[in-house]
């Protein structure tokens, strides 16, 4: 049995020396570990130019883990948070705030529109309450790529602190610290940087974070006192999944090899330009406009020409090696498929030969 | 280079096949990885035969993480937790809970002596308003093992509930949820299991875990909301680390295999004797007496008859493949050394060889 190509947001198909490179035990406090640990901050914080202002503060678990943390460690109880909402992940960042008891306003657009940076402009003016808005950068629930320049540049503008969910673009799709002011942005290991999965990181603002001790009421996604650690003895506070951190630095070191996010950028977007191109060809309608669509996942409406079952044409297509992505819309009958991972033109070519084939059997299902 | 021995409290030493089981890419949401999350569930439930009253409840992140999880979801804030402090991990759920801002009282002893059951109940029949217990069964501080059966008595007696940490002594100290009351047993992958770090999880009550919708404040770490997930389709709320999770399944196997946890605790076990009788010889005396020591870790006193300084010890010992751990008391200077892991009698020989060799030259340090 070969391994199936993973057309997903994540966990998706990573390369072999990456995976070999948790075929080791580390001791977590051995200075070889420390000097990984050291490796991988310094590379995370170099993939976004944040060197001169943020630091790096990895977190044991999931995306969403780092994202609470971030939340629960920046933004007080004095404080307000504006979420910009298009899909699935900014509710969940309004859920998380509200969890924590912390002030929430939201602002919304149809899953299919990016949000307006003009409106958030005018809605920070409105409401001087607001210390922290809260952007997803791309939103996988769809596909669509947020306007980060012009959001950073709105909320700066009023004197804002922006908190970026860059969970499905970073590494790939470029965010430069030194041009875009943002004060913390989020993202894990499992996504276009092509680790597995297992821990989320943020870069944070050095002044932000110094002033955030006890703030988060929570021990675990305490990004402060996180920070701390490392600065003390290079360590992590509790276990650190340590073979996640050495396949993630070995993708990080793969990362610098393939050319730095231009050149992952560049596949994934031959990655799209083919799947949406075939997908088209085979009767397949993208639900997104391609202006905002980012070549990280594409959602195709279900066809109504023909009688499909998703379940039936993932099961077809499992068979055939490749796993596709269930939709995560309320609005509309979509499934989606990813373009990120160690996959490339030819992969996709392979995945749209299987499509063609079971399309028909997806029909007769 | 070979990989080092760690004889630690974790991430400790796995068998190659744990980690070879980490070199496949997995669909999080494919059915094969149902399937797995399906097996590490039931096989977790197993060890601690809690199938007809627990459920398992597996949680991204370290050992931490399921430690405040457990007590965000079943503390409330109308609760008090009882935390019996014996060492470090005692006092970390007391700050866990005083985080959280659950109210909470403290009951210490000395960090060479057992908790007392009696002085417990005493605790209990004093104070009404406590709900909650939380016992750390082996005090991985010291390697000091709890008096689990006779505290869970006294709790069960005043009607109260218990939350076990069992982080060290799972799956090689028998903990029988038949036959022993405990509402909540946390631990984690990566200590008498045998797998790498990542997740931890908790056994809960059913009815205790059923009653405590809505109770966490974080929705990363609420184990109502994670047992719905996998209740309702099998899956994991949010991304979960699918290599880490392929290799606890293979070191569950692998623990069936030897024999289950007797077979384990039998190993360890002989690890451990052979370790202090070997220790005693090169002069080193064990911190704790030995009818309360367990058969995970091992903690020596720093010798006063000679020049000695634990850097230089651990260097010359990791220069010949073997890493121990630093002490984590405050009241004697010591250092530790673990029994668990994939390591056997012959392992710890070898070891105690490597010290006789290394005791002179940290002498000389
Ligand atoms: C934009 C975004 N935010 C947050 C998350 C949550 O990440 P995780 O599933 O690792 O918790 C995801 C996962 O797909 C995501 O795409
Ligand atoms: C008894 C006990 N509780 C909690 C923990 C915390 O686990 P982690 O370091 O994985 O967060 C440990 C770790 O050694 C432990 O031994």
């Amino acid at each position: 049995m070969t391994d199936p190509i993973l057309l997903t947001p994540g966990p998706l198909t990573t390369r072999p020396a990456t995976r070999q490179a948790m075929l080791r035990d580390w001791g977590s406090r051995d200075p070889a570990f420390v000097a990984l640990t050291a490796e991988l901050r310094a590379r995370l914080l170099a993939v976004a130019q944040g060197e001169a202002t943020h630091v790096c503060v990895p977190l044991q678990g999931s995306g969403t883990f780092i994202v609470e943390a971030a939340v629960a460690t920046l933004v007080r109880p004095s404080d307000r948070l504006l979420v910009l909402v298009n899909g699935a992940y900014g509710e969940r960042i309004a859920a998380i705030a509200r969890r924590l008891g912390r002030p929430v306003a939201v602002l919304r657009w149809p899953e299919h529109r990016p949000v307006e940076p003009v409106e958030v402009a005018a809605a920070l003016a409105a409401d001087p309450g607001i210390t922290h808005v809260a952007l997803v950068h791309c939103e996988t629930t769809t596909g669509l790529l947020n306007p980060l320049a012009e959001v950073a540049q709105a909320v700066a503008a009023a004197g804002r602190a922006l908190l970026l969910d860059a969970m499905s673009s970073f590494g790939a799709i470029a965010i430069d610290l030194r041009a875009v002011p943002v004060t913390a942005v989020m993202a894990s290991a499992n996504k276009c940087l092509e680790g597995v999965p297992g821990i989320g990181f943020a870069l944070v603002a050095r002044e932000a974070l110094a002033r955030a001790a006890g703030v988060s009421p929570s021990l675990s996604l305490d990004l402060h006192e996180q920070w701390r650690g490392f600065e003390k003895d290079g360590q992590w506070r509790f276990t650190p999944p340590v073979q996640v951190v050495a396949a993630l630095v070995e993708a990080l070191r793969q990362l610098e090899a393939e050319g730095g996010p231009p050149a992952r950028l560049a596949r994934y977007r031959e990655n799209l330009a083919t799947l949406l191109a075939g997908m088209r060809r085979l009767g397949f309608e993208p639900y997104l406009d391609e202006a905002v669509q980012a070549p990280i996942i594409a959602t195709f409406r279900v066809p109504t020409d023909r009688p499909f079952r998703f379940a039936a044409f993932y099961d077809a297509l499992a068979a055939r090696g490749f796993l596709v992505y269930p939709g995560k819309l309320t609005e509309a009958e979509t499934f989606r498929i990813g373009c990120i991972g160690a996959v490339d033109r030819r992969d996709i070519e392979r995945l749209l030969a299987a499509v063609a084939e079971v399309a028909g059997a997806a029909a007769a299902a």
